[in-house]
């Protein structure tokens, strides 16, 4: 199902190279030399394609599914057609991240400058970076090895790139210090000037924003998604975060590491995030709020107050989600009512 | 009242012309020969210019109204004030549209690619294209006639762009095979990596994302939306969509024609919604949901089910219209009792 | 704290400096000559920096301050440790201000034309004006003195542009006149198509957007925020409006002088504002409305009618804030009965 127009494909993958790609237990040895044709869903796999089943929801569509074979527990294994060769798997979902990885491969341009592109003589660019048409870097930017930035991207003066990592198209950072392997998608705005001002006479006088955006390692920054900078202070991400497209991060915010801030959500200005928070798309955070290690909060909630460690929260303004069914629950009864 | 500096104007159009133009009836024929000077608002609309009257809600303006003319419909017509021409038509609102084609047009800029552009060789443009300034067009991408393509636009290898489709400044595009008489507004991301990986001993674990996005005839994407690619499916956008700004079109959703997606409505992944399917601004959708054809979801609602054809939603989470409305009511006559 | 690599800075500022930059009351004479190191938080400012106090919640920071100086109220000062050198002033947040824009300063690139700019020959570009490259300028467009258009912006046939206007990186500008003193951040796109079209035998036919975008003097609007122009009519930014990214404003929209519409806010097409309307994050307004002067609507409130002047409001449909705490305290109360 993959398009060979986008991505490049291994061939002659076996099915015994399945099993050990993905560290599964292939069930009819003697299907092992068959060659797979490509990776499918379970609803679009023919009898050349393989397919994963790790979800007990889809055992509708399993039942009569046509693959050549599937990658699946041992506990949902019984639910798969006789005629589909069964690979055992503890963790599918695993198996068919490791083998999406083996077979295919996004294509990536090679390394060199396009000399279209504008480096300010003072900046540093590392060994095998891809610099795209139109890139504009400014004043002492350092650019470490293997960077990959894309076309019409802007990095202004005195921001640092850590290794491999990518800047997509058309995006624009400025006063950013941006660590190793992160990935900022197209569009995304990196150290614009926080909404700081104050009401002086009937105008909106301007604080001028004097701090930074400091992102840690193996981040990712969704497509049009903004990041402020601090205003004295500095806004912080850190490793391993996942942000998705279209999120506002404003100034002085501190995310801990592994947070996963889903679409559109908007966290107000200096607020600070344990580790491993997640907020559902929509979310909405005051400004200056404390929230715990591990907190979830559902999509489209409201955060007025700080959270503690570990709570699951939902509603507008949020509240435990348990108390949240139990409001929706009384007023969809009592409402009703004669 | 439409300014000439941004707008080319047809002159010497005459009331005639009007009611030939738009099949309206004029009412006074000795008047047929007058000039019009603009379309203007009913409120704007000076003793040389045509207005449309449609709205009831209009009546107090339409009775204070100043100009030449007025098209509306035979019920409206008793409220004009006596001293403007009436032509009266079925529709004034489509009468409006036609006359603003007919009278005024955006400018276009002539074929060409400007000198700036890079495009690959392996590309294909048809004939007669525009394409703006520094646009980067990469290997494979063919691009067919009559197409804009504005400055400063990516479009990644191997995409394919139908007919007379435009695509406006700064936006960029991948993994992307876009239909004929498309306009993809400024901004718009279209084919990012959808937002997958999976928790491994604290990592997120980033999923490569294998599919493309398709996008049928006649589909509008607003300025700034983003519409992720396929994790291993496609993103599919059925003819005819209009998506607003700001929108969030997640991995695998696959909308069916003739939907209408306003302003900031989130579509999490893996979703289906049938044809012809209205969000309201800011709507969210929860993922793998299936919305029926027609179904009408009001503005900020929630949604974290299946719905089915032709029901009008509201609330977060959301619920039929009408309960929607008793619950508010419930909720404000019972929390103000003493 | 603030970063050199960033910001450039005044060395050698004294207490005395400082008392005399902000308007305060050095309370102790002998420390005049004091050269203070670097403006900084209270928990993060060392014994060589300055902090300003004037937010009773910091109590407890303020208390363990480490700071050689800090600038406060009277009523304030009392919490100081003994230590630290204390500058009285009525309002330190404007003192904050006045000593930031006095030691620190963005740095601005020099006046000039990038070689690679691409320039209509029709357009006009004011004296001292920065203009970056890959900038693309149509038609007849007018830029006034003093003005900054970054890299990679887009600004098409006949707009507008008063003196010393910043705009930045990668935005797109179209049917638009734009006043003095405005900051249109990274990525906005002024100018779009509003979202408008008639359902005609089954097909959404466009009505064509023949308005202007008009924005007032001393205006921000954010990043990757989108302003559509009118339909017919003008949008409309008054004076002296802040507003943040991610914002959609639709059609038709106007608003008053002093607006604050804060991130990720949709206001849909031909709704009216007053002066100095203050809209929270991700606040909704359905079409047509009227807000009065000086109305406040609380983060992700919903509005579906008109707003009396000065109102306070909150909730989706929104509800006057009071009304709104009310049906919070109500629900939390009895969904939770036996």
């Amino acid at each position: 199902m993959v398009d060979k127009t986008f991505y490049d494909r291994k061939d002659n993958v076996t099915l015994a190279d399945v099993a050990k790609v993905t560290d599964s237990v292939l069930q009819r040895e003697d299907k092992a030399s068959l060659i797979i044709g490509d990776i499918a869903t379970i609803k679009k796999a023919t009898d050349k394609d393989i397919c994963f089943f790790y979800d007990r929801k889809s055992k509708e569509a399993a039942s009569g599914m046509n693959a050549l074979a599937c990658v699946t527990t041992a506990d949902l294994a019984p639910l798969v057609p006789k005629n589909v060769v069964v690979l055992i798997n503890d963790n599918p979902k695993l198996a068919y991240i490791k083998l999406n990885e083996y077979m295919y491969s996004l294509r990536k341009p090679s390394p060199g400058i396009d000399a279209t592109a504008k480096i300010a003589k003072s900046a540093k660019i590392g060994k095998d970076c891809f610099i795209g048409a139109n890139v504009v870097i400014g004043d002492n930017v350092e650019i470490d090895d293997n960077c990959r930035i894309e076309p019409n991207v802007v990095i202004e003066q005195g921001c640092k790139i850590g290794k491999r990592t990518r800047i997509a198209a058309n995006a624009s950072i400025a006063y950013a210090i941006i660590g190793s392997d992160c990935y900022i998608y197209s569009g995304a705005r990196i150290g614009c000037d926080g909404f700081g001002f104050q009401l002086i006479n009937g105008q909106h006088h301007r604080i001028e924003q004097l701090g930074r955006v400091i992102i840690g390692n193996d981040v990712e920054i969704g497509a049009n998604a903004c990041i402020d900078r601090g205003a004295l202070d500095d806004t912080i991400i850190g490793d391993g975060c996942r942000i998705d497209n279209l999120v506002q991060i404003a100034h002085n915010d501190k995310l801990g590491c592994g947070c996963v801030i889903v679409a559109q959500v908007g966290i107000a200005g200096s607020c600070t995030l344990g580790n491993y928070v997640v907020c559902g798309g929509q979310v909405g955070l005051a400004d200056h709020l404390n929230i715990g290690d591990g907190v979830q909060i559902a999509a489209q909630s409201g955060v007025m107050r700080d959270i503690e460690p570990g709570s699951v929260m939902m509603g507008s303004p949020c509240v435990p989600f348990k108390d949240f069914m139990r409001q929706v629950a009384f007023l969809q009864k009592n409402s009703t009512k004669k």
